[in-house]
């Protein structure tokens, strides 16, 4: 199926739905992929949903499904669903999956759930929880294939096929040392392909790529994408091997990370809300305008305090918008290469400087190219070198500022450890708002002699 | 090795290239990862690369180097590289990688390769590059293992061991019917848990995710974060398979897609410039700005035309900053979030109305609240109901209006085949800002009784 006819499905589901059509809907839904449903979920009601998740009749895909959901819908499927049947299912999911659910409920319920496992999978669980959900701890599957080095390719091969047929995605076999250290790692492939009376030591790459437990998961994605991995191992720093994150949750991290760093930037949020409901929207990005609005009634009571240049000039008013824009929207965009750049690790932070003085060359060239242009336009609308002086020369400050505040401020956030993707957005507008009009008065009251 | 170590090697690297040690940087070449040295290409200069490549012994190390750097440096490096040096070294790299790295080359020169290579790997080749670089067929590997139904299980591996050790990343192995149809798909574990003489038609998932052979390349990496697959089957409309597309292209192209719907938000390019030189990254700034410059324009002229009313009420000047930026800024959030939600699937087109209507209720909230804040600014500041009463009410409406825009001209971009991501940012902002003034002018001409 293409993603059209996906769509497609989805869309029947809702009208059965609407009609109540239970038998119906029992096929289809249990036809559907998780994946598919759960995008469907998006746009369904809470009661809805929880019909739909009623009728999927295998536990292993309810358990799919749960993984995919959004938090929101999460909390309410947990309550509406019963408990021994809720704890049978997350037996389904890998215990990484398991903890990151439990993390997303909240800590009571969580902690209920928890208690009601067998004591395997709960201890498995709990020992998850106790790393950061953003970590690779947090993000690990404590499962994988480790063997001393001595092991020859035929036992490994014998005891990959009967001891672990039910590891999460294996691509890699980890060798440790007598006291479980990795020391190195086969790739499935190798261990076919050469003698089989070869001990693992003797084919192994020692040169390994891996993450500590404490890692952020964005330096996890960092280095499985990198190096091309299909799964990286998580140590401690006794180099003792505890875990692996797998490609698939890889891919999810880089889009999530993203779509934060998108929405983070414009204060929307730091997931996705368009789903969310009008209040919770709302109340999101208020505090974000916020600043936005503290900056604009400050350029309020500048221009105020200019208030006897603009009753004489009151033709400066009319400049007000171009150059605030101007400034605003080259900030912006160096501001956005840099926390880009940040993030994808194509800037360094210890190339600030560099990095900055760049930007304040870009910002200077472009200054000038439309600080002359809008020059040349207040020249020809007003027939007023004066005026034509101080709107080109306003341009020209305004946008190498704006260029240097907006690739320093992330840069300076991020030097003390300040997500900048979250902080760039306001100060930088703000400061830039703020600036110009300062600039753009103060030019007006000198040129114009007042 | 954690990021963190190997960012000190690139920093050896560049201490040595200064010191022209060449032993010594002979040495570290050969030990550091290609995706390390090409992280440090971004800031070496052409020659400097060009000594660093030379360096590197092993042909496949050269070619995983080659895939991994930008299109700047990689015209330079291929005009400082003997052409039969440089093409032994792409004999290395899989054939969607030479397909993609010619498509990056200017023609002529990628033509002079092409002719260069062996018969087998330039016919290859030449049939990739047919397709577009951004589609399915522009970015599979016509290398898979397809085995017809009736295989058995010992059979099928031994074919595996024997026959296809080259093949790029194995997980899947396809099943066809005898017009090479694909009508189902085996991972290799169930290949070595089933019982040796199943025949694949009794083991396989005939529900199979595929693409079309001219599916866009977001499409691909929807599917197959989607679906959490390894790998992705591409098929041509006869259901024919040619080839597939594996887990690490994904990885690059999600995240090369987010970087490029941000940068192209902001109108600063379409893959990472920060690294390229200022005029490059001045020219290609500069259309973008040009769109917002003329919009400002456009409000110095409706701003001159509310003349008269402005020399007689010429504090309305102090509010024009603040309203502006509100609608621009609640605009700026609906639009990146429509943009956002259509790349990552969280929105569907044919959900426009809903999604609108959202927005404008929202906007509306957000409106009505900083609408009252600023009214009470605006009374507290001037003393003046009516100044109150336009202040609030051009807030409102400006963020009800900008929200309304900010999400229905990218719905309407994509509707029509144009990437929101790029036309967004300047239409968005112009078509606010110019609502903004007009509105808040005709709204103080009109309360003042002018």
């Amino acid at each position: 199926m293409t993603a059209e006819i996906k769509t497609r499905v989805v869309d029947t589901l809702r009208r059965l739905l609407n009609r109540n059509a239970t038998a119906s809907l029992r096929k289809i839904v249990n036809k559907t992929h998780p994946a598919d449903l759960a995008s469907a979920f998006h746009s369904l009601s809470h009661a809805q949903q929880a019909t739909l998740f009623n009728l999927v009749d295998d536990r292993e895909k309810q358990g799919m499904l749960i993984k995919k959901i959004d938090t929101d819908d999460l909390e309410a499927l947990v309550e509406s669903t019963n408990k021994d049947v809720f704890i049978s299912i997350l037996e389904q999911i890998p215990p990484d999956d398991v903890a990151d659910l439990l993390e997303r409920l909240p800590e009571e319920i969580g902690q209920r759930i928890l208690e009601g496992m067998n004591q395997e999978s709960s201890e498995e669980i709990g020992e998850l929880l106790q790393y950061d959900g953003q970590s690779a701890g947090g993000i690990m599957v404590p499962e994988f294939i480790a063997l001393p080095e001595e092991t020859t390719a035929k036992t490994a091969i014998s005891y990959i096929q009967k001891e672990h047929q039910n590891v999460e995605m294996t691509f890699y076999l980890y060798v440790v040392d007598s006291r479980d250290k990795l020391v190195g790692v086969c790739s499935l492939r190798e261990l076919v392909t050469v003698a089989p009376e070869t001990p693992l030591s003797g084919f192994m790459t020692t040169d390994i790529h891996f993450v500590y437990i404490d890692s952020d998961q964005e330096e996890v994605a960092r280095i499985v994408a990198r190096y091309d991995l299909l799964a990286v191992p998580v140590i401690d720093h006794d180099r003792k091997l505890l875990g692996i994150v797998t490609v698939d949750d890889v891919i999810d991290i880089i889009r999530d990370e993203a779509t934060e760093d998108i929405l983070k930037m414009v204060g929307a949020g730091d997931s996705f809300i368009e789903t969310k409901s009008i209040l919770k929207s709302t109340k999101i990005r208020l505090p974000w305008l916020f600043a936005s609005c503290m900056g604009g009634v400050l350029a309020t009571i500048i221009i105020g305090h200019f208030k006897t240049t603009l009753e004489q000039l009151v033709f400066l008013a009319a400049f007000i918008p171009v150059i605030m824009g101007m400034g605003g929207n080259v900030g912006t965009q160096s501001s956005t290469i840099v926390v880009r750049g940040l993030a994808t690790d194509r800037i360094q932070l210890r190339n600030m400087g560099r990095v900055i003085l760049k930007e304040i060359a870009v910002g200077g060239i472009l200054g000038t190219v439309y600080g002359l242009f809008l020059g040349i336009v207040a020249h020809v609308g007003y027939q007023m070198w004066r005026l034509a002086v101080v709107v080109g020369a306003s341009v020209v400050f305004t946008m190498l500022l704006a260029a240097f505040v907006g690739s320093m401020l992330p840069m300076m956030f991020a030097r003390f450890r300040i997500d900048p993707a979250v902080a760039t957005g306001p100060f930088v507008t703000t400061a830039i708002d703020i600036m110009s009009i300062s600039l753009y008065f103060s030019f007006a009251k000198f040129l114009f002699e007042l």
